[in-house]
């Protein structure tokens, strides 16, 4: 093992002391992004850093940065980090287990006196939950924030907007939007290590994954199918125009159709999360005449997911209002770096893509080749019963420390 | 044509004098059981009747009873007739043809000095939409009410108790459950006479209807297929339990079992028109971890719409609570005969199943053979855009006429 016991047992009590002071009285954390929650992992992990003799403090937009020493951000490092909130009632490592690992990697580099300029990063407002924007720490680091996110009131009971938050740290939320605090150019790579949040690594039972690239995504929140209503006891089957029955015709097709893509090796998964006939008019005893639902649907590559959902439209589907999100593909010689990392050190590992957005896509759009390691997680993420072991933690933090000094 | 021209004009003349007089603001008609526009049709026929010289009256459920003569109802006899109620913002001819068709046939069998005994009914309450009970004056006349029934409150704003409207018409609710008006065994026979409510005979270009039963239902109103709830995103298919990937794959079944069992020629209908994931937890990016759904299996053969709902809790559906309504198969002899009628008129006919409840239901049930004869009808019914022709009507009459004097 290249951590040692010392680095387990400060892992292991980040991880507790920050779940105990951010636990919620039913059960899970709640960090919201700018609030007290991460503000008090952001310090818990800052003093952990001063306590190994390192430095840490807010950059511009109030994210954790941590380093061996003062001064300027050293131009061609490169950076490691995730984020530090989490959804509501959720689970403690989501974010977190990268912070740690960073911390880690920083304290190894200065340890082993490791030539490699690295910079360690505890980022805030990356869970869209509370602003219902994504990304805000990493995108202010790329002055990607416009001025409308500082307006967004937080989805809480009396909640103030994203920018009140932001003064209470000491944070000018102006400055955010008037550039980039930090000239890409001056980042050699990003890396981020993060539990993985579907249930892959666990049924494969292996360790670690390493990330290809994060799933872009094609949403149509406010589909619909209609037909024509009529009685449910008058009306032979032959006659029927039923919403229901087309909606079900519509979901076996586009099953089939992502089978078929599947077995073309395509990356693509969709669901319907949300359906419902009208409550103001549906009745047990009447044939729908509409059927509401929504498709998320998610791939790699954008024009998959987008056409995916034009396939949809050519069933008969009225789409409504179609949202898309960008994938960003992680460049090959990142995550093959990654892959040889596993391979050196013998670590089980799974070469996938991330259903989820991370910070990651963020760094990668901006121009900063950026690659990500997954560590085995159970139960899901963005709930409590989120689970990863210290083991599987530190195995992958091994194989993100050998990623990293491979490449320099 | 049996029926003369003023029999068409009187015939249009109540029709359009109803659909006036039960008119509401937002079109259509309305006329509550044991109401004021239900009050209004069975005064509007009443004074029809007297001024053909018939007799009409009450009978002790405010029922119009027509005969030819005063005096006690002539045992023996052969009882025409349906129901005076509509939905609210229905149709002017769902009950109201019945009963225009037997007044016509009343005064007929008086002008030809026909010797069979007949009896014309303007039932009350036959819509389950006022007091979520129907067929309440057919069951009154067989004693078939219960006690609680009187309690029930119209599903209108400030509304009373079905017994205070029955006592501001000078009904004793209280006697219509101590027993039966009329002993069953004095009524040889029923005959309705009813607009089609589904589409069948529209479709098929016939004008008349020949109905060999009463469908029962069997139905459950909360049933429901589980998942396990999950990130849109980052489950691969293969590891999902999705509840709406259940649901359709259940409603799939379903749809394959009755069509297998419509080619082995049983009768049977089914419908989901209700169906839903939680509003209070589903989201775009969550896998369903539940779809509720509303069942309703229809047949004349009670345990086929049972074993249909048997059927679907053995793919895994929670069916929840079941409620079933019993057929009513009415007597060959009874059905035949209206097709023979048919035959010897070269009314172009269909011989078919009632989807819909009717007051006929009850008679068969108290043991009077019954028959029914459906009008072809638009637009299906209960609603306002509900068609009938006069030309089907008097079609319609010419076949009850003849089914009920060829079986004297």
């Amino acid at each position: 093992m290249m951590f040692t016991t010392a680095d387990r047992d400060l892992a292991e009590d980040i991880f507790t002391c920050v779940a105990t002071q951010t636990a919620t009285p039913d059960g899970g954390v709640s960090r919201p992004s700018y609030g007290l929650g991460e503000t008090i992992a952001w310090r818990i992990v800052a003093e952990a850093a001063i306590d190994l003799g390192l430095r840490a403090g807010p950059d511009s937009a109030g994210n954790l940065v941590i380093t061996r020493e003062d001064g300027p951000l050293p131009p061609g490092s490169t950076w490691v980090g995730s984020h530090l909130d989490s959804v509501p009632r959720g689970g403690n490592y989501d974010g977190l287990a990268g912070v740690v690992a960073a911390l880690l990697v920083v304290a190894k580099a200065r340890d082993e006196k490791c030539v490699l300029p690295l910079v360690g990063l505890g980022l805030r407002g990356e869970e869209s939950a509370w602003f219902g924007v994504p990304y805000l720490g990493s995108k202010a680091i790329f002055g990607k924030l416009d001025r409308q996110v500082l307006d967004r009131r937080r989805r809480t009971p009396d909640a103030e907007p994203l920018g009140a938050y932001m003064e209470l740290l000491g944070i000018k939320p102006t400055r955010l939007i008037e550039g980039p605090i930090v000239d890409a150019s001056q980042v050699a790579e990003f890396w981020e290590l993060h539990i993985e949040q579907g249930p892959v690594l666990a049924a494969k039972g292996k360790p670690v994954g390493v990330v290809t690239g994060i799933r872009g995504n094609a949403r149509a929140p406010n589909a619909r199918v209609t037909g024509v209503a009529g009685h449910s006891g008058t009306t032979p089957h032959d006659l029927r125009q039923d919403a229901v029955v087309r909606f079900v015709e519509v979901m076996t097709k586009l099953e089939a159709r992502r089978q078929t893509l599947a077995e073309l090796g395509d990356d693509l998964v969709f669901t319907c999360g949300v359906v419902g006939t009208d409550p103001k008019r549906h009745s047990i005893t009447t044939i729908a005449d509409e059927v509401r639902f929504a498709l998320d649907v998610r791939s790699l590559r954008d024009h998959h997911a987008r056409g995916f959902l034009g396939y949809a439209e050519s069933l008969g589907v009225d789409l409504g209002e179609v949202v898309e999100t960008a994938a960003a593909e992680l460049p090959p010689p990142m995550w093959q770096r990654a892959r040889r990392a596993c391979e050196q050190l013998k670590v089980d590992h799974e070469v996938m893509p991330s259903g989820a957005g991370h910070d990651a896509a963020v760094f990668q759009q901006a121009g900063v080749p950026s690659g990500m390691i997954f560590v085995r997680n159970e139960h899901g993420s963005h709930n409590p019963a989120e689970a990863m072991s210290t083991d599987d933690f530190l195995l992958g933090c091994e194989v993100l420390w050998r990623t990293i000094t491979e490449g320099s």
